[in-house]
Order: C-alpha cells, then sequence, then structure tokens
C-alpha cells in the first residue's frame, strides 16, 4: 500500500524572484523532510527564501542531476514508507524538461500520489505572451547544433507550424543565442512567419516581443548568455 | 508611442482556490483599471476573492467570449493613452486555448509591453504529474467527434508519441469524458502506452493518475462531466 505522496515544488526562474510562488506552495515546500533536488546548495538557498525559520537539517536531500541519477530505490522506500516527499529542480517547474521526470514516473507506476504545484514555467508564459494560437501547440527542446540537421530542423518547424496553424517552441544553449537569431532570421519566411523571442522571463529586465521576422531582420536583439525561450506562428 | 502595458491574469482553476495565485498577482490584478474578461460577473467575483475591498466600480470592463469579439480597437485605445489593462478567463491562464490570445496578438502587433503572470494551467500541471517526457510535448486540444476522423487521430497521436518520443495532450468536453476513456482502451495499444488521466486539477479532489491502457482497461474511472486533461506516452 503506498500512502506516500510525491509533491513538485516548483522554484522561482530568477534570483529573488519568490513572488512567482504561491504563498501556500512555500509553507508546503517547507514542510516536507524529505527532498530529491537537481543540487543541494541551490535547494537549501531556496528553502530559506520561503521561510528563514525553515529547520533545514531535519531534511533529508538526494541529487538528482547530470552525475547522479535518480535513485528510484530511495524514493520508492520513502513513498512506501508512507512519507510527503518533495521534488525541486534548479529553475521553473520540476517535470518539465528536467531530470524529476523519472521520479514522477517511478511514483506513477507504484501507484503513489503525484501532486503538483502551481509555480512559473518560462515555456508557458512565453507561450502566454507570444499572442500565438494556444489552441495547439508544440515543445521540441534544442534543435540540432550542426548542418544540414539544424537547417533542417528548423525549416520543418515552420512547415509544420503553417499546416498545423500550431506554435512551434524551442530553446539554446544561452551562449549560442545570437547565432539561433541569425539562422532564423536566414532560413524562416520574413513575412509569413512571426517569431516570439521571450528572455529572462518574470525577470526585471524580462523580453517577450513577438514579430515578423522581416522585422527582426531588421533589429536583431543581442540576447548573450539570458535564458530564452523562442516560438514560431504563422503571421 | 505605446506605453501601455497588457497584463495576463491568471484566475483559480477550481472555486476557492485562491491559493494558487501568487499574491503579488493578486495584488496587481486589484490595481488595475481597464479589463478584458470572458465573463464580466466572474471577473467581478474574482477580484474580490483576491482582495475584499478591491475598487470594482472604478473598473472599466470589456467582455470577450464566442458571443463578442475582442474589441481589438478599444485595447489599442487603451494601450497607446499609457493604460495598464488587464485580461482574464473564465478559469486558468489567458491566451492558452481561450479567447484571450486575439488581444495579445493584437497588443504584440502595436509594440505594447506584455507581461504575463504566473498562476495555474492543467494542461501544464498535469503534463508536471504524469511523470511523462517534458523534454518534447505537444498540445492538441479536442479531437474530432466522429469516425472516423476520431479514432484515426487516436491512432496517429499513439504513432507520433511512439516515432517522437513525444507526449500528446488532448481534452474532452467534460460530459464525453467516459465515451473518450472507452475510445482510448479501444484504439490504443495495450501495453505499449500509458494514458494519464488528470481530473479537477488543483481542487482537493483532483485526480492524477497514469497507467498503462491495460491498466485503465481494467478499472474505467467515472470522470462523467469534471474538467479533465488527457495525455499520452511511449510505456
Amino acid at each position: 500500500m503506498n500512502s506516500g505522496t510525491l509533491y513538485l515544488i516548483p522554484v522561482p526562474l530568477a534570483a529573488d524572484q519568490i513572488n512567482t510562488i504561491p504563498e501556500a506552495v512555500r509553507k508546503q515546500a517547507c514542510s516536507l523532510k524529505y527532498y530529491f533536488v537537481e543540487n543541494i546548495r541551490t535547494a537549501r538557498r531556496f528553502l530559506k527564501a520561503f521561510d528563514t525559520s525553515v529547520d533545514i537539517d531535519s531534511i533529508t536531500f538526494s541529487e538528482v542531476n547530470k552525475q547522479n541519477q535518480a535513485d528510484v530505490k530511495l524514493l520508492k522506500e520513502w513513498l512506501k514508507a508512507g512519507n510527503e516527499v518533495g521534488v525541486m529542480s534548479e529553475a521553473g517547474c520540476p517535470g518539465i524538461a528536467d531530470p524529476g521526470s523519472d521520479l514522477v514516473t517511478a511514483a506513477q507506476a507504484i501507484g503513489s500520489k503525484v501532486v503538483p504545484f502551481v509555480g512559473p514555467s518560462s515555456i508557458f508564459l512565453s507561450l502566454m505572451g507570444s499572442g500565438f494560437n494556444g489552441q495547439s501547440f508544440r515543445f521540441v527542446g534544442y534543435l540540432p547544433v550542426k548542418d544540414p540537421q539544424r537547417t533542417k530542423a528548423i525549416k520543418d518547424l515552420e512547415r509544420i507550424a503553417h499546416q498545423q496553424n500550431e506554435t512551434q517552441i524551442f530553446i539554446e544553449t544561452p551562449y549560442r543565442n545570437n547565432a539561433l537569431i541569425e539562422d532564423l532570421v536566414k532560413h524562416l519566411q520574413p513575412h509569413k512567419t512571426k517569431l516570439c523571442i521571450a528572455v529572462d522571463v518574470t525577470a526585471p529586465d524580462q523580453i517577450l516581443v513577438t514579430k515578423t521576422l522581416a522585422e527582426w531582420a531588421a533589429a536583431k536583439p543581442d540576447i548573450h548568455k539570458r535564458p530564452a525561450i523562442f516560438l514560431i506562428h504563422p503571421a
């Protein structure tokens, strides 16, 4: 019998944006004694920011990242014992394009209760703010790094966007953002396709702008090393 | 010069779940004097729930729904005059599968600032909680109502999910939920595909469960008339 619960705890996307996490979520986060986190130091910092009086030392952490695979055996132990367990990533909501989803998959597989909490997702916020058709959309993660696959991927996304009237959403490693913009301006149709560029979502210096490719070509932004989301849609 | 700002204000998905809206968002929502809303009565109720002291009578509302197209001319007037304008839908986040996106499109087109706020999205929360691959996902809205298009759509979604390793997300009119589950059990592969059913997301009676189609076939849930999200992915 699995009486434990897995809580998916969102954290801010940008430093100091604690206000983007609902108060009730911050309270719940600080009440949990078992945590899977991407980075223990970051997790402690967030919990302290949520509530300065949180008893950090009474919490047991297990790291889940590229160096440490999700300790699914430990998760099952904790859940089967009836514990309330938290999952936290480095930024935003766990379970969306991060190592946390393996834990959620395991929890679901053993029939444990899974409770996701409301928090900031740059993918979702940029889709809202893009003005694109929210009826149908697709997130594809990173594009191929090299040609010819890269150019083909860009053109395929545009074709699908137009054929399906479906927003296509993708990301890039931040130090390659400007190069990506060059590629998009080069390969996408200048007047028939719109591009939304969302940068530092929820931060004070957030950029969230939709223009045609022709308009972007005339004024390419410098977003070197800034976390960004890219969305395309028929104009 | 467009000095106005369009704020995208989320509201709860389920009655009384005000705690799912960050405090800072509730404050901002109650400070705005110009609003586009799906339903004026619902909007007033939410604003009063956000802050009982809100001065409702000083707010100008414009309705946007199936009966009333978005008054884009009015939006442009308000924004060009430098006002802070809010958009609110009946539930969840505006700009995702609702009439609000036309307003966002218009605001972007005239170069106004658009600021989406953090709030509950059943699509997003169910994706987090499904345990499916969050690296790549697609939301397609409603499936065709009749056969043969309906069965074809269901099989196409499964094929795409497997070929692309991509979560496919869709919705149904709530009074047809149980019939949809029957169709999914009938047409999807019993052991090679998993289905997540998310019902009344954020409510106390929330269901968010992932199982193989074979497991669902053995114990079909009765979710008649309850708001739900459906997600499929390779097992």
